[in-house]
């Protein structure tokens, strides 16, 4: 069987957006499964206080032009910087969270980052959310229904409660039993790492 | 004349020993030069609120789990976390600063970061800069009081103004032309940049 590396992410996240486009194809070259956990680094953001671009005009600038420069390294299309932060009520994340507990969690973050990096629409929205959707062959109403019902939120939960435990504060962020690696950049690490303990 | 590269430092950066460890050689090897230029990321970085570990203890130890595995993986002795932050005064960075005008800057940034890593003493102290300085053959007394004079002094503010004016807000940054990379992690990207450009 092979090795299995926790992936952590959070479909707010900037810099997610390269490693939902990536990270499973890189693993699975190394013969590493990934398990995708939706989780809401905006609460665990918040909690400790760690605000990396509020009110922090220069550092944020750089973040786009890293993102972009590093989209475009990767060979995924990047149209320009689009409206941020999105996802109020972390709806997309847990449509995510329920695309995971059935297996196409992949399939969904993809289109939802789609959406946003290259649309400009937010995924969070119940019409933006609802055509990710329907493009991907899910029923809207059927999927979102679950998104809002007890099983998903406590999942959700459940995985945010999971990451704080480790010490994730960021997303995303890849977990082999007590190690840590935050960041898309830090993914070869991880996979490295993974494979030899 | 091959290509040249500026490199902004900080000698109270936690991710810059890598760098200052890593980047010339690397950057030889591309045949790319470096311009080493201290500056005081620190404030600009008070200037711009921009405080990424002051009371955020989760974060905080995540960097320096990141640290010490990122060295150990450059081959580079980690010896166990020390005290942080250090030179209050900057001296140690005005000290850099005389190297880079007298071009012995990446040999003083080394034996500053072996004194702080590996003996976990404050370079930013006379007594132990004092000592860096002996073991790479340098007059202590006369070196001091250079970077206590006026000329170390206006270059230290004119190199952090030039940082300030390109949008560098962190330790390690490469910088070519109008693109700047933050953080040692960068450093690839950067001189992939700079040939390309």
């Amino acid at each position: 069987m092979s090795k299995q590396l926790d992936f952590f992410l959070f479909l707010g996240s900037t810099y997610t957006y390269l490693a939902v486009n990536r990270a499973d194809e890189v693993a699975a070259s190394q013969g590493v499964t990934l398990r995708w956990h939706p989780f809401s680094v905006r609460s665990i953001m918040i909690e400790q206080n760690n605000r990396p671009f509020v009110g922090k005009p220069v550092k944020l600038a750089y973040m786009w032009r890293d993102v972009e420069r590093r989209a475009r390294q990767y060979g995924m299309p990047f149209a320009s910087i689009p409206n941020y932060p999105n996802d109020s009520d972390e709806l997309a994340n847990r449509v995510a969270t329920v695309a995971s507990m059935e297996g196409w969690c992949a399939e969904f973050a993809k289109g939802a980052y789609a959406k946003w990096f290259l649309e400009n629409r937010d995924p969070g929205s119940p019409e933006h959310l609802s055509d990710v959707l329907r493009r991907i062959g899910r029923d809207p109403d059927a999927v979102i229904s679950q998104a809002n019902g007890q099983a998903a939120r406590d999942r959700y939960a459940a995985n945010t409660e999971l990451a704080r435990a480790k010490g994730v504060f960021g997303s995303p962020t890849f977990v082999y039993e007590s190690e840590i690696f935050w960041g898309d950049d830090r993914l070869e690490d991880a996979l490295a790492w993974c494979k030899t303990h």
